[in-house]
């Protein structure tokens, strides 16, 4: 009977003991190994739950479970960095398999954990921390065996694309439409991270370092947040056929890779424009493959226990699916250069002339079609063109305009 | 080094060809098992090939590759019955690994090669059998050492998928759109299986079998191909917001389960119906995870290749993936029965007052909504009727038309 020891009791925490210990589903039954969470780490046991395990131990004290030899497997699903790190850290020393849905943890220490754990000769998965259920990680290393993977990008946030949603099919604006989210649980009390987008940022941070063999580093996103979309830009994209949605992209040129974190225009018409409410959808490009792409439920108890409790079955048995995983590439974030895309820009613009002369006076004149001058603000699209020059008109128009947004339009997404 | 014997050398086998001995993608420095193709089974060796290996032995002798006993594993990709069923026992017999894309075999014979394989200490794996690229047998696996699988559904057919989308995008008929389909290399010569749907009849019953646990048989799925669909189907559908897709699809209830193969409505602003071209979906729903959902090329050279190489790799590490499948259970087929959908019916009829007589005499009176009247063709949609009932309303129609054509519409379809 392998033995677990589960760090932290909240939502993926009480849906991993769901699985094991209460067999939901179909674990007890369809696995070779008997396993059992026998301790449970939480910050206060006399907090009131609603539910109280009494076929395993809850404890605070996190010394009393690494030193339990019968420890097989640390699941940790604490959330932030610390204390998680430091423990994770631990049990890895301790030889013992570490499966966990920390992101932010993951993120930050990939190249040092995964080396850490190969040290000790066991395993660390991290499928729960990104994309929830959706199985994304083992795709990718199971696709690298084969394909060298020049692209991932996706919709890897709940809470920004239930928001986008609503204020697409109810024409509604950002704040409003935030209030709503958080009433109905799918936006924090705080929702920073996931509005301004460090969510998506280490989720597709992660996701690169293991397609691109290359810790990707958050200091290298190009990232930008959803609330400067207005209703008066929703508006627009439908008028020219398209939605918005909120897009991490990491792309792998030569030994350059470049990650974003933006909002983007899609065409109504394509499949990643589609994708709802809490779901996330991943598409990656492998060279001999193709486009794949995944798509399922983020977030929420059930989604990321069942990738928790998949990790950990995996770290059950003898083969390690991650041991050629590695971050020895030298590949070098190269920014935005050299990309060329389609913008949309707004900015509000109180003096015409002097905002025409300011945008005209460019060596290069960017083309603007779809100009439209309407209540004090702008509205045009750019062709093709570079994402430095887009990065360089962004300042130009911050000269004369109090309010600019622009995020680039993609095509033929799938 | 482990030895391969290659049966067949069309598409798939070049492809496979090309990333295991000419080292096309990242199989050759991604894996620890170097493996190279040792033998390769022709029809003819004599045939003037376009490229003929140097580093390998080409036959038509399949006994001399299977008394080989330096071949660890045999991939067979010839297509059809016989003698491919024959070949694979054989190999399984001789306590040869086997991969294959032959969804012919596998559907009609997955228990007993099962089975073999078990008996004889070896795999039996084939990803390629179904969707290309996309890993939806592994997937399926995976999810089910967790969940209970209820439904898999999905467009599973590239050819099928490229006439649909061309009728809708460009309002032409299914004749004219076939024969494009044709030159272009997107439909055979004879594109029966595609556009009758054995093909994703035989795709749906391998999903369903590895998902309920039993060997899901052909006869009990309810087809009916896509070759009577009209362009006033097409407009009539755009009109309600919907558009055709051929959609497999599998359901278990209790213990029984359901599969059919059927053009289906689908919303235009649902995922599936934007999956277009010679691209596949699937999904499936799991009780613990929810729905998930895959893309991707459904066939090619590259993509099969891809999955059928994925799987050679599998066959090489010590654990059996596929260990804990069984076709043990003894769900039978419940038909379409205790089903309710949404239909959509078209009729061409002569004389209306006859329709209307014959219709309306029903005991149960289906209520008609969206009703037309055109060119002597009535349209109309139902409510929501137990399919056993619209098989009834079809069996009566028929009696006053020479030509009825019905197709259930979904809804929420992710």
């Amino acid at each position: 009977m392998k033995q677990i020891a589960l760090l932290g009791f909240g939502t993926v925490g009480l849906g991993v003991y769901e699985i094991i210990n209460l067999k939901r589903g179909a674990f007890f039954s369809s696995n070779d190994a008997p396993a059992k969470v026998k301790w449970i780490l939480v910050r206060d046991i006399n907090k009131r739950r609603t539910y109280k395990p009494t076929d395993c131990t809850l404890t605070d004290n996190f010394q009393e479970i690494i030193n339990d030899d019968e420890v097989d497997i640390v699941i940790s699903a604490m959330g932030g960095m610390e204390p998680e790190y430091t423990y994770i850290k631990e049990a890895l020393k301790r030889k013992k398999h570490v499966v966990t849905a920390n992101k932010e943890v993951i993120c930050a220490h990939i190249d040092e954990l995964t080396n850490l754990a190969k040290e000790n000769g066991v395993k660390l998965y991290y499928e729960g921390a990104v994309g929830g259920g959706i199985p994304i990680i083992s795709s990718i290393i199971e696709t690298l065996k084969i394909n060298k993977i020049t692209k991932i990008q996706g919709i890897l946030n709940g809470t920004t694309n239930f928001i986008l949603t609503k204020m697409s099919k109810e024409k509604a604006d950002f704040a409003e439409v935030l209030k709503v989210a958080q009433e109905l649980g799918f936006a924090e009390a705080d929702p920073t991270a996931d509005i301004e987008g460090y969510d998506v940022m280490r989720k597709i941070c992660i996701l690169a370092s293991l397609a691109f063999h290359t810790h990707a580093k958050t200091e290298d996103v190009h990232l930008r947040g959803i609330s400067n979309i207005t209703l008066d830009d929703v508006n627009m994209a439908d008028s020219m056929g398209y939605d918005f949605k909120y897009i991490g992209q990491a792309l792998l040129k030569d030994d350059k890779y470049s990650i974003s974190v933006t909002p983007v225009l899609l065409p109504k018409d394509s499949v990643m424009c589609n994708v709802n409410q809490e779901y996330n959808v991943i598409m990656l490009y492998g060279d001999i493959i193709g486009e794949l792409c995944f798509m399922g439920k983020g977030a929420g108890k059930d989604a990321t226990a069942n990738a928790v409790v998949s990790d950990a079955i995996k770290a059950f048995t003898e083969e390690d699916t991650q041991k050629h995983i590695n971050f020895n590439e030298t590949a070098h974030s190269y920014g935005l250069s050299g990309i060329k895309n389609q913008y949309y820009i707004r900015a509000t613009v109180n003096n015409y002339e002097q905002f025409e002369s300011t945008i005209d006076c460019a060596a290069d004149t960017i083309k603007k079609n779809n100009l439209t001058y309407t209540n004090s603000k702008v509205f045009f699209t750019t062709e093709l063109i570079n994402s430095s020059d887009m990065l360089a008109l962004y300042e130009k128009l911050k000269t004369v305009s109090e309010d600019v947004f622009y995020a680039r339009m993609e095509h033929n997404l799938l």
